[in-house]
């Protein structure tokens, strides 16, 4: 058979992570935690189980969920989204994103993306018949120059997508960001997917700039967020996209064919754990002290820290001690040393390469003094 | 934005469940149990959530559930797949069904499909440009014409898809089929999308004809299961895809993009379920009774009864009651007797009505009892 995505391989994600079993090596690699959720949690899917919350959900989500979901996103951005046709659950953040670009983008639509991006924004893209457009930024600070955007704008530009807390660089959107962004498609039918799923992990008292926030930008957004990552459970597979019902008209066309609906019984669970905010406010303390922690045992090594101000990972430069490529550098890393982190070039469509390698710190504390022990050794 | 599929509405699942609840009707439209799934299949998932199985699974799937299911499928059809690279779990048998054709579906390609046909195949098919070749079977018997198959193959022929059991017609492939399929097909590239979603669920005594059997057909076929319909469980979202590794490594390049990986502690459970034999093999025997009890219902109004060979769906023919759309005679007999059915003109794309209605039978006695009760009276 021809493919249809010719330059694709495995994902990095899972070439690591089987990596990183194979030789027993510290996984901090792919993005989930080594500790469980909560036991709450597991007794909420436990109980929705027993009531009889087992048959298909409804195509767009369970309704409790949905409208808890409509509430937080007023409480926390001022949006006032309708549970009813601008909101629907979906299996994770990825399926959100395929189903979004593949609910817009046509033949020769033109999608600009910032690189290092996430690993599924080009794929989808392409298989639409899209075409990326993508920006590189640079290391330490990522900074989107938005004069060099513009120049890439024309009358195919059908989508930018944006993410904010950012993976893997950990850097945010800036209030100075969404002005330009602003003045950038005012007047333009240009779309906007934001990836938003690292919404509560952002750090230094810094705002998350959602697109729920401008209702400019929200009025041509989908916003794609995710359970799997705050409630420390990415195995659970639910998460969401909130849309004006113009888009999400669009969505669920293709959400219903897609997946037709998501795991019933763990939308109720969720819908349930939603109602205590401290579950998803709870987490910028939480995961402040774990990047600083794990920071302040970095800083013991010979790499040179990145910033890091939302997600759950930590960047390092490597410069100086190696001059392998990032990808090479990484497998000996993991080989040598027992520690398994993503090579950052793998992000980049165009094999570029800052021999940077990415960390998630999602992890018990004794892992990261593990993981840091052997580090220190390099 | 102009929309990827102009001519697609809400799936008539969504719509007929949704005035079922409206109207407190008895709901035998979309395909689900009103009874639970079994304490025992809850308790592992339970299980499995405690032991901390609640981050990613494997891309691919929990490597315990697909060696269980390469040993069914071994011992049931004879088929030796490698659960290392042919076998993938997803997020139901609808997620199969829309990777594999966004796998191998090239603009302009040709696919063929049987009409009536469950509503998701041709949606997914336009949305990667390729052309549905429909072919419409007619009731009772809805055989396929081999003959006026051959007639729509050409150079851009490139997929075949089957479903047996069919749903909405309930009836099965034969080895004649087969036998016509195998020389259609012969020297041919032309593929097999094979929905055998409702594979042990087949009737007096009958063969199930999957891909598996035929090596000449299995080395072509994309096979698509579920646990959702045998489990009494719609609502967990777990199925899977088979099929040789040239073409499960491209199901695989779009799998990963489109969902990533499948809800892990349900894989887990499933895969422990699956040590029962009798949790699958039990079925026919459990639906047999049930089918025949709805039929003998039936048989006491005024409807004429199509044969059921396989799924859980019995349909009835309602020409000679009246000369209304069944749209229309489908939402009147909700409204005025209370019981919510699927009209089969939905399943097919150029407004072709037979005047047949399709009921689902996985229901509990007493509501059986009550639908019927209800139909007599028309
Ligand atoms: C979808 S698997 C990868 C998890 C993740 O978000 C990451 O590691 O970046
Ligand atoms: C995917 S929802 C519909 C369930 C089903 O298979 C049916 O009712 O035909």
């Amino acid at each position: 058979v021809v493919s249809k995505l010719p330059q694709t391989g495995t994902t990095i994600f899972t070439v690591m992570s089987a990596l990183a079993n194979e030789l027993g090596a510290i996984n901090l690699s792919q993005g989930f935690p080594d500790y469980d959720c909560s036991p709450e949690l597991i007794e909420l899917v436990n109980k929705a189980m027993k009531a009889g919350h087992n048959q298909y959900a409804p195509m767009a989500g369970v309704m409790a969920l949905r409208e808890r979901i409509a509430e937080k996103t007023e409480k926390l951005y001022g949006a006032v989204y309708n549970p009813e046709t601008e909101i629907t659950i979906t299996a994770g953040g990825t399926q959100a994103i395929f189903t979004a670009i593949s609910a817009v983008i046509h033949p020769n639509d033109e999608v600009i993306i910032f690189e290092p991006a996430f690993d599924c924004y080009a794929p989808a893209i392409k298989l639409m018949g899209g075409v990326v457009k993508s920006l590189a930024l640079e290391p330490p600070d990522y900074r989107i120059a938005w004069d060099m955007v513009k120049r890439l704008i024309n009358q195919k530009t059908k989508m930018i997508i944006l993410n904010s807390p950012h993976n893997p660089t950990a850097t945010i959107l800036r209030k100075e960001d969404i002005d330009e962004l602003s003045a950038l498609v005012k007047n333009q039918d240009i779309l906007i997917l934001s990836d938003e799923v690292y919404e509560h992990l952002i750090y230094d008292g810094e705002t998350h700039h959602s697109m729920a926030r401008y209702p400019d930008l929200q009025q041509r957004s989908f916003i794609v967020a995710s359970f799997g990552k705050p409630f420390h459970a990415t195995g659970w597979k639910v998460g969401y996209c909130m849309a004006p019902a113009y888009l999400m008209n669009e969505f669920r066309k293709i959400h219903q064919f897609l997946v037709f609906a998501v795991n019933t019984p763990i939308q109720y669970a969720i819908a349930e754990h939603l109602k205590n905010e401290e579950t998803y406010l709870g987490l910028t303390a939480f995961f402040t002290e774990k990047r600083d922690y794990f920071r302040k045992g970095l800083e013991q090594t010979r790499f040179e820290l990145l910033p890091c101000s939302g997600s759950y990972f930590q960047s390092v430069s490597y410069r100086g001690l190696s001059d392998e490529k990032d990808t090479d550098y990484s497998i000996r890393i993991a080989k040598e040393f027992g520690v398994a982190t993503i090579p950052v070039s793998a992000f980049y469509s165009k094999g570029i390469d800052h021999h940077v390698l990415r960390f998630c710190f999602a992890k018990r504390q004794e892992t990261l003094d593990k993981a840091v022990d052997r580090l220190i050794r390099i």
